[in-house]
């Protein structure tokens, strides 16, 4: 079989080192190189908690010349990350990018640029294979439950509340179902916010306490019966097989993907 | 084994009629009687769903003298509940109170009698045992964890949120910690209500789903773990394991016991 | 809107009284006939539980005679249920049947007759929309997670174990994946039967215990994440949903299906 | 406030290094010195991952004579905590122990040295107060249903099954219930295994899946209601404020205990 070269760029991060040991414990992959805004002409393995004797470099472009990837991972900053994107596509490398922030013209020009060269691309809020298959139910269950309640729990260092993938979910069952009022329609809060947040009509419920992690629970009611999806994050491992369904995906298609879930069948 | 002769108020309600099916199907039981409001003269079998070839009271008193029972049950309205409790210790019959909303003072009233007789009486607002073991369970992890949020999940038609076990739950755990602030002091909530309600510090999250019954979670944080504890009641037969365990216990006791939790060791 | 003119067959059974109510209680559905072995001539609402004032027909070529139904929702037992799903096509009804116990050889003759008269017909071994959602997506997410348990929890008046559902589950998901072996290859039980049943490498664990009613969590596990997905089923009244997309989607199609699952996108 | 005066032992194992974290980080706890078997005469800091100036000592009775601590944290290993343990009562030295592997011999003689110094002792199996919440209230709650079953889970590289804390927790559940055949008499396994491991009637089950960390539910069954007590382990932090609890019990009490459960109210 052959070999997918593979370039990182922002592997000193915290997700792009899970990206290295990725790369590096499959089978079919090869690591050629990566991408750094410094260390340029030193090896990955000459910096601290890295083995990989692959080059550095603080040049895309030089990069792409001498190490001639299949892929491009992209974990580094949504600014950065914009410009590899076009630069990847441009020089026929596919892109599997993992930042967000990029706006809907952003997408449109790495869009055609993909339609272009003939080669796919895949953008990725959200690596984490659970959570995306937990949202993608949770919208094909909406279609058969019209009550459903979202519980989002969190370590109490997080700052906002609902989480963003709560809302997304929140978000992604509204859209295939009509907005509804749930609950009984005379129902009273004896202290405010017992009924949590409303958006459109799906409640959304957001627990802190030190000790959780990440996890989030659907639950749907229907007549004499709950349906309950349920996802737990431990750590950030948990990305890497999101990371490694895109890589195996990307060579694949000749479009531009948004949204892992639109990958997943 | 002598038999414990019991007598039942209210046995044509929902409660009432569980309790008459846990009195015919306990060994050591014997229903000598019933208390109406009306039917005086018949026989409870003359009633529909019915089949306990006993006699049906509408004064109480005559049904004391004439059954001479151990144990009253009562399971009829406040109002009633009053007074049928009174009479049966003046009577020296040991009462176990399903009914709520006694008085602080009606309750020093009827210990004064409980001591003048030397008897026992237990009045229990909530006779399932799984919820109680629930509460005190989290009253007694409150003491070793500090940060704590409770999940309550009903069916749509309940119109309070949150529910009464909820709040009587928080109220337990605050009654043994100093208030405290839970959550990042700097935590926001992107849409009003997600972070739930505040009780003391204790946040209250209510679900209302239709196919749910009644349940509970109670939800303790603390360094790399959590303690759960969850009660699920599916239907009135719940409470007749707390019946028999208050009738069983007022035959031991001389004093007044109000609430299940202070019989449970 | 024009009315759906509906049959039921089996309406004094268990499941059958639920579609009584079912069909009376939905705008669009009209309540024409049963079919009953016995009773004919009668009224429905002659017979204890019913206010339907439709006829009783025990021959059911009569009844679609005379009442010229669009469905006919059969839900008695497999021997009678065959007849009538094989008259019914014949006579351009299109047939709902809940019953199970259909051999390759007949499911193949009532294709033959959908195709011959173009209409539709649905079998379903089962009605409940949570349990079949459940079955579906755990057969997705096993595309995406190699190791996976299911835990299932009924009454302990139960005698098989593993139950039906979760026998199924795990067939569907065995289907869709390579057999693996999971857990550790050196694992030991220190009492046997720890590690539940093994079904193609699936384990599959038994709960039993009273009050539990009938309940089963599909665990799936990856790097630092699971996926749960756990359906509840509370009373009779989780069939009906199922019933009424059926009936839904009877009317739309022209081929035999055979398990919702299908009919489910 | 007086500063309590801490050594610890086998502070360069996991649980040790968490343990020197705990005491710098505990306003009232002041490290006074480490014992080890080996870097004597250096100072802690001067091993990587340590900050803490204070001295090493391989001789544990000059490390008490100069320090003169109040109490020793071990976490060595049965061997050498047996001896500290001694050593250190024989000092006046109060011992908190989280090594296991005493036998009833060594537990009484422990026991005499407690007695003739009038100090107390605590070795605990398990520190996680979590767990030990669990094990507790699954206890109690024993007494008031009589079917159980516990369902532990835990990664896939773990090798026994059930589980220490699953074996340990039947057990004190059926040290205060009469042994009980649960489940259906006529119950029949489809597939073996299915059931469960059988502990005196209790059945446990293992689950083993790649993701799932430690957790263990204990499910309670009674008429109409179910009680579940879940305990999810994280990581090793869990463990420290059972450390702490054990350190501010010692100094309060002049016996032996074993096991944190008996100094849990």
């Amino acid at each position: 079989m052959e070999q997918i070269k593979i370039v990182i760029a922002g592997a000193r991060g915290r997700m792009g080192s899970e990206a290295v040991k990725l790369v590096e414990s499959t089978t079919e992959y090869t690591l050629v190189g990566v991408i750094d805004h410094k260390f340029d002409g030193k090896r990955l393995k000459d910096l601290d908690g890295f083995d990989s004797d692959v080059p550095i470099y603080t040049d895309i472009e030089t990069c792409f010349f001498e190490t001639n990837p299949h892929v491009l991972i992209d974990l580094t900053t949504p600014e950065i990350g914009k410009i590899h994107t076009k630069i990847a596509l441009q020089h026929g490398v596919r892109p599997v990018v993992g930042t967000t922030g990029f706006s809907d013209e952003d997408l449109k020009e790495l869009e055609g640029l993909t339609i272009e060269k003939g080669i796919g691309a895949i953008i990725a809020p959200n690596f984490a294979i659970g959570a995306i298959l937990m949202m993608k139910f949770s919208q094909m269950a909406a279609k058969y439950f019209q009550d459903v309640e979202i519980i989002e729990q969190h370590h109490d260092q997080k700052l906002d509340a609902p989480s963003g993938t709560g809302l997304k979910t929140a978000e992604m069952i509204s859209n295939v179902r009509e907005e509804k009022q749930q609950g009984h329609p005379d129902e009273k809060e004896l202290i405010a916010g017992a009924r949590g947040a409303d958006y459109k009509g799906i409640r959304l419920h957001s627990v802190r306490l030190p000790g959780l992690i990440a996890h989030q629970e659907v639950l749907f009611g229907g007549d004499g019966q709950t349906l309950k999806i349920r996802h737990d994050s431990y750590n950030r491992a948990s990305f890497m097989s999101g990371v490694k369904l895109a890589v195996d995906n990307v060579l694949k298609i000749d479009i531009l993907v948004y949204g892992l879930e639109n990958i997943i069948e």
